[in-house]
């Protein structure tokens, strides 16, 4: 039952609906008078005694209400002044900032930066396809908050995969979800002490972020075999990329292997196996990974950045039996960070064989790309050396003769955004010169093009 | 061109592909022999010169296939005995675990405690719609590593959204998206340093969060005005539930807003609102948000847990502009932790009004589900009291007489789950005795039953 209600002071037509009492209805007039600007900051207001009479209420209830809006910053209440309109103060509470930097800064050209699949494969139609099914199959009490280690279904799916296409020995009980491996990282150096290696070079970001977690960094270097394991000493766990090291490219070897895994066995260490493009092999099978020679040792981490895409946040930790109570109690305090939707959408996806179907796609594409840039670079570049070609989405191009300033100002100048290989290292001098060319990135139109200014540039 | 290849002493078929080589055909011949138990632990294998001899290869071909399939695990090479297949580890390496406890245990019966909305309302029809509008058309650049700070077009669209519901001052650059309330709180006190101080009584895994990530904590008493701000004194934060205090239900008064902002100016500090049910007020237009009153004194919080459902895993930050380098900085080494589809769509039902027609089926039938809980304690329970009821999801039972265990034991004798109050006091005999009850947590169809059960255990 609304009432209009004419100020003699301000030309205002409040309409205050009583529906929920007067003292409701006046508040909301009030507020949206002032939101829309009938009533704008210096107006005073009518005193409490005379907006009482008008409405025919208690005083007590105008100055309630006068106090609700005050202490909610619209009113402001002076001596002699009486009350009036707050001036307005989003201009100084909200100042224009900055956009946060980019993870990844966008390039105008031809972008061959490693780190991304061919995004243009996306499978959409599957996506689409599987969430209609999840959402029309599940029972709401999977809406609630989810496991913290992750949906039973995901991990019972990804033990099957992980298995079968990646020789993981494991189980849904020894995995856990995690929102992709930054946070798989997190977790994992939450539930460690002492010393962290990483492989030499390596993308800085993840040192870095152990580091900041309290742990002690040491850094071993890697060769044509991969991770110098000999270096290892008294580390709690080293962290290593074995089917594909990045970024060079190396596949560490069976001698490496074993010394890696006596020393885990021997020290109590645990190896940590970033497996990030582990699907991707093109020569021979690929290569199993370290965690199926020694279960007890390796923690092994995998991700649909590189299968899928980054933009779902999906990674997977398959710990050693002894290890997942510390996992646990890390999470303790957390609830799930993965979407339980997108959680059945890749379990059914895995389950129903379109996650293998979309990989032989991608693994089809990549290596005609591989090749492609292995015939440009040996048709143009007589002097130039393709490395770490056998697997994964990016191969490094060494120069002789050149430095990696030199090929990076020439690739600049045509627009194409490589990686320099010295952003890797702990010291950048101690860089081979080369660049690192991820083939997976660009779209397939635009693929063609991005090679040949890649080889013009350098010619 | 696969060759068929026998051994003598087994009765096994290899099929050799040779398109790839024949060291990686046989690699593969011999791997998958095993994988399906063609070969099994304990078989003997042709020595490497009468396997070479049978495929006219070099002998170093077939030593090195029997070196990496050794590597592998998959054989055992043992002086005098020759290689034979490797015993299988699965069983060792997998042992049985139990399954990682639940973040809520489930119940049986009727289930009323508090922290969750009615999941059966959850808008799956919308939710794949908005998913299908955005998978036609997003461009794949949005499919890689996205804002560490969330999409450009939710928080544009959360701006907006608080701004216009809640009275939130901000801009987008302002604001945070994160994998719900505890990642956002984690993110905050990565940027905080010195004591941080929690209500008392509140959810005990905050404080315990933010002690592991190494701040100090304080508990500040709540009354029947909220939080006592005045016993505020050298801490960085206070992290309070401002619009409705969980769990005693209670609005934080105008004279404490002000007392509460006024600690934060005049010692540098900054308060954490929760507004994790502000969306939810029944008698009375919602109370504005303490943020739209010190813009620069307080870091908002909010979420979908209780609007949509917890199991998307999405909730944003806005902070003050003094406080967004911090966040930014906490952010530094992370990826983005939230499915950028997920934001997307997120996106799309805020701008196209769905999140706004949700609220208002929410609100009408938690507050008709508010009020038969009243009439049900009011008919049967003549000597018990309700209080929090004005907004949110759940309210305090106090029965005079009765201890906490007592209600307790009673409730669960007639299979009702509610949570006692003592859990969230940082000493649980300082707590009144009463038990919360989450209204909105059964099924529709399973609410009469549940507050009848509760009134009848409670005569």
């Amino acid at each position: 039952m609304p009432d209009q209600w004419a100020s003699s002071g301000l030309d205002l037509h409040l309409v205050v609906d009583r529906a929920h009492g007067l003292r409701a209805g006046l508040e909301r007039a009030l507020r949206e008078a002032i939101r829309e600007g009938r009533l704008t900051p210096g107006d005073a207001l009518p005193s409490s005694r005379a907006l009482a009479h008008q409405l025919g209420v208690a005083r007590g209830t105008v100055t309630q209400v006068f106090e609700q809006l005050t202490a909610e910053g619209h009113l402001v209440s002076r001596p002699r002044s009486g009350v009036r309109v707050a001036p307005r103060t989003p201009a100084a509470a909200a100042p224009v900032l900055a956009p946060a930097p980019a993870f990844r800064p966008a390039t105008d050209g031809f972008d061959l930066r490693p780190g991304l699949p061919d995004l243009s494969m996306f499978p959409r139609r599957q996506w689409l396809a599987a969430t209609r099914h999840v959402l029309q199959k599940i029972p709401n009490t999977a809406l609630a908050y989810g496991d913290p280690t992750g949906d039973l279904a995901l991990r019972t799916a990804l033990a099957d995969y992980l298995g079968r296409s990646r020789g993981v020995i494991t189980t849904p009980e020894h995995l856990v979800v995690c929102a992709g491996y930054t946070h798989a990282l997190r977790i994992i150096c939450q539930a460690l002490q002492g010393t962290i290696a990483f492989e030499d070079p390596t993308l800085q970001d993840y040192p870095a972020l152990a580091a900041r977690l309290g742990l002690r960094v040491s850094r071993i270097p890697v060769d044509g075999d991969g991770l110098v394991a000999g270096q290892l000493t008294d580390e709690a766990a080293a962290v290593i990329t074995p089917a594909h090291q990045f970024p060079m490219g190396v596949t560490l070897s069976p001698q490496r292997r074993r010394e890696l895994l006596d020393w885990a066995r021997r020290t109590g260490a645990v190896v940590i196996e970033d497996d990030y493009d582990g699907e991707f092999r093109y020569d021979r099978q690929p290569v199993g990974v370290l965690q199926g020679l020694g279960p007890e040792q390796v923690v092994y981490t995998g991700t649909v950045s590189k299968t899928i895409a980054p933009a779902l946040r999906i990674a997977w930790i398959a710990a050693p039996t002894r290890l997942v109570p510390m996992l646990r109690s890390a999470l303790a305090f957390d609830e799930a960070y993965v979407n339980v939707i997108d959680q059945l959408v890749l379990a059914h996806l895995i389950r129903h064989g379109e996650l293998d179907r979309h990989l032989r796609r991608c693994r089809s594409r990549y290596r005609q790309r591989r090749d492609r840039l292995g015939r440009a670079v040996a048709e143009h570049l007589p002097g130039a050396r393709l490395s770490g070609i056998a697997a994964g989405l990016h191969a490094v191009l060494h120069v002789p003769g050149a430095t990696e300033a030199d090929l990076l100002g020439r690739l600049a100048a045509r627009g194409v955004a490589v990686d320099g290989l010295s952003r890797f290292y702990q010291d950048p001098r101690a860089a081979p010169p080369g660049v690192v060319v991820g083939y997976a990135t660009p779209a397939q139109h635009a693929f063609d093009g991005a090679i040949g200014e890649l080889v013009a540039a350098l010619v």
